[in-house]
């Protein structure tokens, strides 16, 4: 069984273990060995494995062997299975390698949280949510470069180990991303704001339009097009993420509500849009505008280390490698 | 004064007179000209005048002159000014050149065509929207390739003049564009749908990411970049197409409020998104999969030919060169 680790740059890379070989775990054991990692993956499914064995990779469909080499090296545990599964991976690591440090690729960090807790693997978890994919799955979509200047929230919540913290960053930042720390119930509310309320609109949008028959449909320009394009998704994949963040992305929508029934009163009332459009394009310009500053100065496990580096995530900042 | 013009392919291309040389004004003028039309533009201010006459073509801010000349040469007018601008201009064209052939280019069409009636000249008028633009503005944007293959609405409410309805559509194709025939209303309905709408909800998911601070615009991705692009657009000109098709936007922006609350009431009581997200994608999969087909055999003029241009619009028909 692998021993805590404790500090020291040289053991803040240990090897990378990878519970599931899709997209993202596919393009994470990439990224990992390409950046000098040692590195093998798991998968439930055989073809994956096939796969990535193809492709020159170390992998097997064996979970307990799989465990019980990562508890042998010390390995760090990626889950990145989709949410469905992970109970069931988290109950097999409390099993076979309950000492090694674990993160996950999940998505929604709190829901992942609150599993890694009902196993009692807290003490040896950091959560982690690559900002990076594309509209394809499988092992044969990953791509070594999927996460190169992408942001990867490692979730700086309280109770954290900041060794296990740190590997989890070096991990996202082997793997070219830069990192942004967070606690998951922020992390989720903000997941919620940019990334699953724009899916619901769009799916809203896409209704519109075709409720207008194919006279609306042949009219559509680039604001409908590009208004919906994330209706295109697989809607089983839009279920899961949006989904899985239920509380954070009620919280979006109800705000996103009022916004709207607003903005109806005052064109309905005065005749105007003034009070949605005027601020809705200073938002966008902010956005536009954004900067990454670069975190330097917060040492993991110094003296309020996680609030420092949940404020400077707050206002924007990023560590880089 | 022009007289009233009796059908002949021959009379269905006259010169064309632009009033307004923006950046639709200014394209079409270039359109027209380029299709081997003879035509000149008014603007009310010089700079726009001065820089068409830098170009080559004949431009003047003279507008009683200029009328007059469409007059003499039972030219059609094209109403290309701001809708502040149009009554102003259609007072002056009731004044100056009440014989000519009337269209426009100015997005909402039951407001324009209120407009006209209220000056008399509703005999003489057909509504135009051809579905192009950029995010620039003026004679120098302005393009004589603007239109090529864009949908170009052509009016086709009750009473309109047929030989006047060929003109409009005859301009069109000159210009390039595809012809869809709809009523004014049935217009403005879709344009809610597939244009303002989308302003709409761009501009609120743009408030939900800035509430979410540096971190949530940090976190932002693909999802929220597209959702939010058209917020990016200048608020005078996104209010101005926005609040002047009202009545068709209030009744698509109250369609969508009660999609997303029941998607909302879905979420919070059954924690899914099926009933929003399963028609959504098949929704944007009906967008991605519409096609234009050639309405053909519909004479202008002929028994019904109205009706039956309105329904080969509704059901996605284009009237082709």
């Amino acid at each position: 069984m692998c021993q805590p680790v404790r500090v020291a740059v040289s053991v803040s890379a240990p090897p990378v273990c990878v519970l599931g070989l899709g997209l993202i775990g596919g393009s994470l054991l990439r990224a990992a060995v390409a950046a000098g990692r040692d590195g093998w993956g798991w998968n439930r499914s055989a073809g994956p494995v096939d796969a990535a064995r193809a492709d020159g990779f170390d992998a097997d469909t064996d979970l307990v062997a799989v465990l019980r080499r990562a508890a042998d090296a010390g390995a760090l545990l990626v889950v990145a299975v989709p949410m469905p599964a992970v109970d069931a991976t988290l109950a097999a690591i409390a099993e076979h390698a309950p000492g090694c440090p674990i993160t996950d690729v999940v998505s929604v960090k709190a829901e992942v949280a609150a599993a890694v807790a009902r196993h009692g693997l807290q003490d040896r978890f950091v959560g982690g949510h690559p900002m990076a994919g594309t509209n394809e799955s499988g092992w044969e979509a990953g791509d070594a470069d999927l996460f190169r200047d992408a942001v990867w929230v490692v979730s700086a919540d309280d109770g954290v180990d900041p060794e296990i913290w740190t590997q989890v960053a070096r991990l996202a930042l082997d793997c070219g991303a830069v990192v942004v720390p967070a606690e998951s119930v922020e992390h989720d509310a903000a997941a919620a704001r940019i990334s699953h309320l724009p899916h619901v609109l769009a799916e809203a949008l896409a209704l519109s339009g075709a409720a207008g028959g194919d006279l609306a449909l042949g009219l559509a320009a680039g604001s409908f097009r590009d208004g919906t394009r994330v209706a295109g998704s697989a809607p089983g994949l839009v279920r899961a993420i949006c989904e899985g963040n239920r509380d954070a992305l009620l919280a979006a929508l109800d705000e996103t509500l009022d916004v709207l029934a607003r903005a109806r009163a005052e064109l309905s009332d005065e005749g105007t849009l003034a009070g949605l459009v005027e601020p809705g394009f200073e938002a966008r310009r902010r956005y536009e505008n954004r900067e990454r500053w670069t975190i330097t100065g917060i040492e993991p496990g110094s003296e309020n280390w996680l609030e420092r580096m949940r404020d400077a995530g707050r206002r924007g900042g990023v560590l880089r490698p």
